[in-house]
Protein backbone atom coordinates (compact mmCIF):
# COMPACT_ATOMS: atom_id res chain seq x y z
CA UNK A 1 0.00 0.00 0.00
CA UNK A 2 1.25 3.20 -0.79
CA UNK A 3 0.90 5.87 1.47
CA UNK A 4 1.06 10.01 -0.04
CA UNK A 5 1.18 12.29 2.74
CA UNK A 6 0.58 16.13 2.33
CA UNK A 7 1.27 19.27 4.26
CA UNK A 8 -0.49 21.64 2.16
CA UNK A 9 0.34 25.44 1.35
CA UNK A 10 0.20 28.06 -1.79
CA UNK A 11 3.75 28.89 -1.67
CA UNK A 12 4.90 25.30 -0.66
CA UNK A 13 2.93 22.24 -0.36
CA UNK A 14 5.50 18.95 0.93
CA UNK A 15 4.86 15.39 -0.17
CA UNK A 16 6.35 12.46 1.07
CA UNK A 17 6.01 9.07 -0.18
CA UNK A 18 5.69 5.32 1.46
CA UNK A 19 5.11 1.68 1.15
CA UNK A 20 3.72 1.02 4.33
CA UNK A 21 5.44 -1.76 5.97
CA UNK A 22 3.34 -2.99 9.28
CA UNK A 23 2.67 0.18 11.13
CA UNK A 24 5.65 1.53 9.80
CA UNK A 25 7.02 2.24 6.03
CA UNK A 26 9.66 2.04 3.74
CA UNK A 27 10.82 5.76 2.16
CA UNK A 28 9.78 6.36 -1.51
CA UNK A 29 10.04 10.21 -2.00
CA UNK A 30 10.20 13.17 -0.85
CA UNK A 31 9.67 16.97 -2.41
CA UNK A 32 7.62 19.92 -2.75
CA UNK A 33 5.38 21.58 -5.40
CA UNK A 34 6.23 25.04 -5.38
CA UNK A 35 4.33 28.13 -6.94
CA UNK A 36 5.88 31.76 -7.41
CA UNK A 37 4.77 34.50 -5.76
CA UNK A 38 4.18 36.80 -8.05
CA UNK A 39 1.59 34.79 -9.82
CA UNK A 40 -1.83 34.95 -9.29
CA UNK A 41 -3.33 33.45 -6.62
CA UNK A 42 -5.93 31.43 -9.18
CA UNK A 43 -3.07 30.56 -11.17
CA UNK A 44 -0.81 29.09 -8.23
CA UNK A 45 -4.32 26.88 -7.12
CA UNK A 46 -4.00 25.99 -11.29
CA UNK A 47 0.06 25.05 -10.82
CA UNK A 48 -0.73 23.65 -7.30
CA UNK A 49 -3.41 21.10 -8.83
CA UNK A 50 -0.98 20.36 -11.74
CA UNK A 51 1.61 19.72 -9.18
CA UNK A 52 -0.71 16.91 -7.27
CA UNK A 53 -1.69 15.26 -10.70
CA UNK A 54 1.80 14.22 -11.63
CA UNK A 55 2.21 13.05 -8.05
CA UNK A 56 -0.99 10.51 -8.65
CA UNK A 57 0.43 9.10 -11.96
CA UNK A 58 3.90 8.60 -10.93
CA UNK A 59 2.84 6.89 -7.36
CA UNK A 60 -0.29 5.65 -7.73
CA UNK A 61 -0.89 6.47 -3.84
CA UNK A 62 -3.34 3.67 -2.54
CA UNK A 63 -4.67 6.61 0.26
CA UNK A 64 -3.97 10.15 0.63
CA UNK A 65 -3.34 11.86 4.46
CA UNK A 66 -3.27 15.58 4.77
CA UNK A 67 -2.46 17.77 7.12
CA UNK A 68 -5.26 19.64 8.35
CA UNK A 69 -5.32 23.21 10.42
CA UNK A 70 -5.66 22.62 14.12
CA UNK A 71 -4.95 25.80 15.69
CA UNK A 72 -2.70 28.98 14.28
CA UNK A 73 -1.15 31.91 15.14
CA UNK A 74 -1.93 33.91 11.66
CA UNK A 75 -5.56 34.18 10.50
CA UNK A 76 -4.16 35.55 7.34
CA UNK A 77 -2.47 32.32 6.70
CA UNK A 78 -5.16 29.83 7.55
CA UNK A 79 -7.53 31.41 4.90
CA UNK A 80 -5.00 30.78 1.77
CA UNK A 81 -3.59 27.19 3.28
CA UNK A 82 -7.42 26.33 3.43
CA UNK A 83 -7.71 27.22 -0.45
CA UNK A 84 -4.69 25.28 -0.90
CA UNK A 85 -6.22 21.92 1.19
CA UNK A 86 -9.43 22.60 -1.09
CA UNK A 87 -7.67 22.33 -4.25
CA UNK A 88 -5.65 19.04 -2.79
CA UNK A 89 -8.93 17.50 -1.75
CA UNK A 90 -10.55 17.70 -5.01
CA UNK A 91 -7.57 15.80 -6.51
CA UNK A 92 -8.22 13.26 -3.73
CA UNK A 93 -11.66 12.83 -4.62
CA UNK A 94 -11.01 13.13 -8.49
CA UNK A 95 -8.46 9.78 -8.31
CA UNK A 96 -11.62 8.18 -5.69
CA UNK A 97 -8.71 7.44 -2.96
CA UNK A 98 -9.37 7.20 0.41
CA UNK A 99 -8.52 10.59 2.20
CA UNK A 100 -7.59 10.70 5.90
CA UNK A 101 -6.52 13.98 7.96
CA UNK A 102 -4.51 14.40 10.85
CA UNK A 103 -3.89 17.78 12.98
CA UNK A 104 0.05 18.88 13.82
CA UNK A 105 -0.36 17.00 17.39
CA UNK A 106 -2.12 14.03 16.11
CA UNK A 107 1.30 13.43 13.72
CA UNK A 108 3.54 14.89 16.71
CA UNK A 109 2.42 12.10 18.59
CA UNK A 110 2.31 9.58 16.05
CA UNK A 111 6.08 10.05 15.44
CA UNK A 112 7.47 10.82 18.90
CA UNK A 113 4.86 10.06 21.33
CA UNK A 114 4.82 13.43 22.60
CA UNK A 115 2.28 16.29 21.12
CA UNK A 116 4.36 18.88 21.39
CA UNK A 117 7.94 17.76 20.01
CA UNK A 118 9.74 20.08 18.33
CA UNK A 119 10.41 20.34 14.67
CA UNK A 120 13.71 19.02 14.97
CA UNK A 121 12.71 16.14 16.82
CA UNK A 122 10.17 15.48 14.39
CA UNK A 123 12.62 15.21 11.47
CA UNK A 124 14.94 13.15 13.49
CA UNK A 125 12.47 10.67 13.94
CA UNK A 126 11.27 10.28 10.54
CA UNK A 127 15.12 10.30 9.48
CA UNK A 128 15.18 7.07 12.14
CA UNK A 129 11.95 6.01 10.92
CA UNK A 130 12.60 5.66 7.46
CA UNK A 131 16.32 4.65 7.35
CA UNK A 132 17.62 7.64 6.13
CA UNK A 133 21.03 8.96 4.99
CA UNK A 134 20.26 12.49 6.58
CA UNK A 135 17.53 14.94 7.40
CA UNK A 136 14.71 14.65 5.11
CA UNK A 137 14.61 18.37 3.63
CA UNK A 138 12.62 20.57 3.50
CA UNK A 139 10.66 21.03 6.15
CA UNK A 140 7.18 20.88 4.63
CA UNK A 141 8.51 17.79 2.58
CA UNK A 142 9.88 16.01 5.95
CA UNK A 143 6.33 17.16 7.55
CA UNK A 144 4.69 15.13 4.56
CA UNK A 145 6.62 12.16 5.41
CA UNK A 146 5.87 12.57 8.96
CA UNK A 147 1.95 12.68 8.07
CA UNK A 148 2.41 9.62 5.62
CA UNK A 149 4.11 7.57 9.03
CA UNK A 150 1.05 8.53 11.25
CA UNK A 151 -1.27 7.38 8.78
CA UNK A 152 0.45 4.10 8.11
CA UNK A 153 0.20 4.21 12.23
CA UNK A 154 -3.04 4.80 12.56
CA UNK A 155 -4.65 2.59 9.37
CA UNK A 156 -2.63 -0.58 11.60
CA UNK A 157 -2.88 -3.53 10.15
CA UNK B 1 -19.88 41.57 -20.99
CA UNK B 2 -21.29 38.81 -19.02
CA UNK B 3 -20.83 38.94 -15.05
CA UNK B 4 -20.72 35.86 -12.99
CA UNK B 5 -20.95 36.68 -9.31
CA UNK B 6 -20.19 33.65 -6.61
CA UNK B 7 -20.69 33.29 -2.93
CA UNK B 8 -19.00 30.44 -1.86
CA UNK B 9 -19.76 27.76 0.20
CA UNK B 10 -19.52 23.98 0.83
CA UNK B 11 -23.44 23.31 1.26
CA UNK B 12 -24.47 26.22 -0.87
CA UNK B 13 -22.65 28.15 -2.98
CA UNK B 14 -24.72 30.93 -4.39
CA UNK B 15 -24.25 32.40 -7.98
CA UNK B 16 -25.53 35.16 -10.04
CA UNK B 17 -25.46 36.49 -13.79
CA UNK B 18 -25.63 39.39 -14.56
CA UNK B 19 -24.88 41.62 -18.32
CA UNK B 20 -22.94 44.85 -17.66
CA UNK B 21 -25.04 48.15 -18.34
CA UNK B 22 -22.84 50.91 -18.05
CA UNK B 23 -22.03 50.47 -14.15
CA UNK B 24 -25.30 48.74 -13.41
CA UNK B 25 -26.28 45.88 -15.13
CA UNK B 26 -29.18 43.34 -16.62
CA UNK B 27 -30.42 40.45 -14.93
CA UNK B 28 -29.55 36.68 -16.74
CA UNK B 29 -29.95 34.24 -13.89
CA UNK B 30 -29.30 33.54 -10.52
CA UNK B 31 -29.04 30.29 -8.56
CA UNK B 32 -27.49 27.61 -5.75
CA UNK B 33 -24.93 24.80 -6.45
CA UNK B 34 -25.41 23.06 -3.25
CA UNK B 35 -24.02 19.87 -2.32
CA UNK B 36 -25.58 17.13 0.60
CA UNK B 37 -23.86 17.43 4.32
CA UNK B 38 -23.81 13.61 4.53
CA UNK B 39 -21.58 13.61 1.60
CA UNK B 40 -17.58 13.32 2.04
CA UNK B 41 -16.28 16.36 1.99
CA UNK B 42 -13.60 15.71 -0.87
CA UNK B 43 -16.24 14.72 -2.96
CA UNK B 44 -18.35 17.61 -1.97
CA UNK B 45 -15.57 19.98 -3.44
CA UNK B 46 -15.64 17.67 -6.59
CA UNK B 47 -19.75 18.40 -7.06
CA UNK B 48 -19.14 22.29 -6.49
CA UNK B 49 -16.16 22.24 -8.90
CA UNK B 50 -18.99 20.31 -11.60
CA UNK B 51 -21.39 22.84 -10.88
CA UNK B 52 -19.06 25.83 -11.56
CA UNK B 53 -17.97 24.20 -14.47
CA UNK B 54 -21.52 24.15 -16.02
CA UNK B 55 -21.70 27.71 -15.40
CA UNK B 56 -19.31 28.47 -16.60
CA UNK B 57 -20.09 26.51 -20.06
CA UNK B 58 -23.95 27.66 -20.06
CA UNK B 59 -22.99 31.49 -19.36
CA UNK B 60 -19.76 31.75 -20.33
CA UNK B 61 -18.67 34.38 -18.45
CA UNK B 62 -16.26 37.47 -18.91
CA UNK B 63 -14.96 38.43 -15.67
CA UNK B 64 -15.96 36.16 -12.40
CA UNK B 65 -16.40 38.09 -8.80
CA UNK B 66 -15.40 36.11 -5.86
CA UNK B 67 -17.04 36.93 -2.33
CA UNK B 68 -13.94 36.99 -0.03
CA UNK B 69 -13.53 36.53 3.55
CA UNK B 70 -13.05 39.56 5.56
CA UNK B 71 -13.94 39.02 9.36
CA UNK B 72 -15.97 35.93 10.65
CA UNK B 73 -17.92 35.00 13.39
CA UNK B 74 -16.79 31.16 13.27
CA UNK B 75 -13.60 29.86 12.71
CA UNK B 76 -15.38 27.05 12.33
CA UNK B 77 -16.84 27.88 9.21
CA UNK B 78 -14.58 30.05 7.77
CA UNK B 79 -12.07 27.30 7.21
CA UNK B 80 -14.63 25.24 5.05
CA UNK B 81 -15.46 28.31 2.80
CA UNK B 82 -11.94 28.86 2.16
CA UNK B 83 -11.60 25.08 0.94
CA UNK B 84 -14.38 26.11 -1.25
CA UNK B 85 -13.05 29.20 -2.73
CA UNK B 86 -10.15 26.99 -3.52
CA UNK B 87 -11.92 25.07 -5.88
CA UNK B 88 -13.62 27.94 -6.96
CA UNK B 89 -11.02 30.17 -7.67
CA UNK B 90 -9.44 26.94 -9.52
CA UNK B 91 -12.35 26.73 -12.52
CA UNK B 92 -11.63 30.43 -13.02
CA UNK B 93 -7.78 30.00 -13.62
CA UNK B 94 -8.91 27.27 -15.60
CA UNK B 95 -11.01 29.26 -17.53
CA UNK B 96 -8.62 32.03 -17.96
CA UNK B 97 -11.12 34.73 -17.28
CA UNK B 98 -10.04 37.51 -15.06
CA UNK B 99 -11.20 37.37 -11.26
CA UNK B 100 -11.94 39.94 -9.22
CA UNK B 101 -12.23 39.55 -5.29
CA UNK B 102 -14.96 41.87 -2.90
CA UNK B 103 -15.91 41.90 0.93
CA UNK B 104 -18.98 41.94 2.07
CA UNK B 105 -18.98 45.81 3.42
CA UNK B 106 -17.54 46.68 -0.21
CA UNK B 107 -20.56 45.09 -1.50
CA UNK B 108 -22.24 46.58 0.79
CA UNK B 109 -21.14 49.91 0.03
CA UNK B 110 -21.20 49.51 -3.49
CA UNK B 111 -25.28 48.83 -3.70
CA UNK B 112 -26.48 50.26 -0.71
CA UNK B 113 -23.89 53.17 -0.01
CA UNK B 114 -23.89 51.71 3.42
CA UNK B 115 -21.04 49.20 4.34
CA UNK B 116 -23.25 47.86 6.99
CA UNK B 117 -26.75 47.68 5.46
CA UNK B 118 -29.24 44.94 6.46
CA UNK B 119 -29.76 41.59 4.48
CA UNK B 120 -33.19 42.52 3.63
CA UNK B 121 -32.25 46.24 2.35
CA UNK B 122 -29.11 45.08 0.55
CA UNK B 123 -31.88 42.17 -1.51
CA UNK B 124 -34.01 45.03 -1.92
CA UNK B 125 -31.84 47.36 -3.70
CA UNK B 126 -30.70 44.32 -5.75
CA UNK B 127 -34.49 43.52 -6.81
CA UNK B 128 -34.55 47.60 -7.67
CA UNK B 129 -31.19 47.10 -9.47
CA UNK B 130 -32.15 44.50 -11.87
CA UNK B 131 -35.97 45.05 -11.72
CA UNK B 132 -36.86 41.72 -10.20
CA UNK B 133 -40.43 41.08 -9.76
CA UNK B 134 -39.72 39.94 -6.08
CA UNK B 135 -36.87 39.70 -3.71
CA UNK B 136 -34.16 37.30 -5.13
CA UNK B 137 -33.90 34.34 -3.39
CA UNK B 138 -32.29 32.56 -1.86
CA UNK B 139 -29.98 34.61 0.17
CA UNK B 140 -26.61 33.03 -0.99
CA UNK B 141 -28.27 33.90 -4.55
CA UNK B 142 -29.01 37.06 -3.64
CA UNK B 143 -25.77 38.37 -2.43
CA UNK B 144 -23.96 36.62 -5.38
CA UNK B 145 -26.00 38.94 -7.58
CA UNK B 146 -24.61 41.99 -5.56
CA UNK B 147 -21.39 40.73 -6.05
CA UNK B 148 -21.57 40.49 -9.69
CA UNK B 149 -23.49 43.89 -10.19
CA UNK B 150 -20.62 45.42 -7.32
CA UNK B 151 -18.21 44.14 -10.34
CA UNK B 152 -20.18 46.46 -12.78
CA UNK B 153 -19.65 48.79 -10.51
CA UNK B 154 -16.30 48.67 -9.82
CA UNK B 155 -15.14 47.92 -13.60
CA UNK B 156 -16.65 51.56 -14.87
CA UNK B 157 -16.26 51.97 -18.14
Amino acid sequence: MIILGIDPGTAITGYGVIEKKGRGGAYVAHGCITTDKDILKEKRLLLLERGMMVLFKKYKPDVVAVESLYFFKNLKTALPVSEARGVILLTVAKHRVPLYEFTPPQVKMAITGYGKAEKKQMQKMVQLHLKLDSLPKPDDAADALAIALTCSSFLRS
